[in-house]
C-alpha cells in the first residue's frame, strides 16, 4: 500500500478501499473467463473438419476451417487475444494489492481496447462467412454449403460464441479499469 | 474551473493544466475526424450500385449494397457510430473547460469502447465479404464477382477505409480519456 501514501490522499474510508479491491478482483475473474472463451473458440474452430464421401469412395469432399481464410484469421485473432489475456492476468492480480496503480492501468486499458477490436474483427468477419455458409446469397450466386457440410457448419457457428462472450467481457474490463482510475 | 476547486487539489502547475487542455482539444479533433470517416463510409457504401447490360438490353444485371446483408449491416453500424460521435462532440467540448470531469469521462469511455466494437464489427464483416467478392473461394464454390462488377467492387472496397480510420481513432479516444482520468 505504498502507492496510497505517495499519492498524498489518505482520507478514504475502508468501505471505499473494499470497493476498489472488489473491482480489482472482478477484473481478474472476468479476464480469466474471457481467456477461457477465446481459448475455447480458437480450439473449436482450429480443430474443425468434415469429410464427405457419399458420391464415391474415391472422390472425397473435405471441409476444414483453413479452406476459408477468414476462419483462419478468426483462429489467429483468438489465439493472440487468448495469449494477451493470460499474460495480463498477473498485472491484473497485482492491482488487487496495489489498487492505486496508474500507469499499469493505462497500459491495460490501451491493450484491452486493442484486443477488443481484434477479437471483434475476428468474430464478426467469421460471423459474416458463417452467415453466408448457412444462407448463401442468390444475387452473388454463392450457394449455401451447410446442407452438405452440416456438422462443419454447426461447429464453426458454435465456436463464435466464446469469441462474442470475450468481446462483451473485454468491454466490461475497459470500463472496470476506467472506474478504478477514476476512484484513485 | 469550478471543478478543480471542488476536487480539493490545487497544487498542479499551469503547464500540467495546459497539457490537460491539449488532451481535451485533441479529443474533440479526433472525434470530429472519426465522425467524418464513418459518415463517408456510410454514404459511400449506401449509394453503391452498378447496372450491367452487356448481355442483352432486356436482361440487366444489377448489383447494389443491399444485395448483401453484411454490407447493409456495415451501413447501419457506421450510421449509428456516426450519430453517436456527433452527439458526443458537445460533451467532449465541455471537457476542454471542465478538465477534471469524472463521471462524464467514464460514460464517454464506455460508449467509445462499445462504438469501437460496433464499427469494428461492421468493417471487418464487410471486409470478409469484400475479400470474397475479390478472390472468391474454390473449396466452397463461391466465385469472385469482381470481374463483372468492377466499379461496384472498387466502391465497396474504398468505403471500408473511413470505417477503419474511425476504428483507430476510437481506440485513441479511449486511451485519451483514460489519460485524462489518470491526470485528474
Amino acid at each position: 500500500m505504498k502507492g496510497s501514501v505517495e499519492q498524498g490522499e489518505t482520507s478514504k474510508a475502508p468501505l471505499s478501499s473494499g470497493i476498489s479491491k472488489g473491482v480489482a478482483i472482478l477484473d481478474v475473474i472476468l479476464r480469466f473467463v474471457a481467456f477461457i472463451g477465446t481459448l475455447a473458440s480458437a480450439i473449436a474452430m482450429g480443430t474443425t473438419k468434415q469429410t464427405l464421401s457419399f458420391f464415391t469412395q474415391f472422390i472425397q469432399f473435405k471441409a476444414q476451417y483453413s479452406d476459408l481464410p477468414t476462419l483462419m484469421f478468426f483462429v489467429v485473432a483468438n489465439s493472440i487475444v487468448c495469449a494477451y489475456l493470460i499474460l495480463s492476468l498477473p498485472l491484473s492480480i497485482v492491482h488487487i494489492i496495489r489498487s492505486r496503480a496508474k500507469y499499469s492501468r493505462l497500459i491495460l486499458i490501451f491493450f484491452d481496447a486493442a484486443m477488443l477490436a481484434l477479437v471483434t474483427a475476428g468474430a464478426s468477419a467469421a460471423a459474416a462467412i458463417v452467415y453466408l455458409a448457412h444462407k448463401g446469397n442468390v444475387r452473388a450466386n454463392w450457394l449455401a454449403i451447410c446442407q452438405q457440410f452440416d456438422s462443419f457448419c454447426e461447429r464453426i457457428s458454435g465456436s463464435l460464441i466464446g469469441s462474442f462472450v470475450a468481446m462483451v467481457l473485454l468491454l466490461l474490463l475497459i470500463i472496470l479499469s476506467a472506474i478504478a482510475l477514476a476512484r484513485r
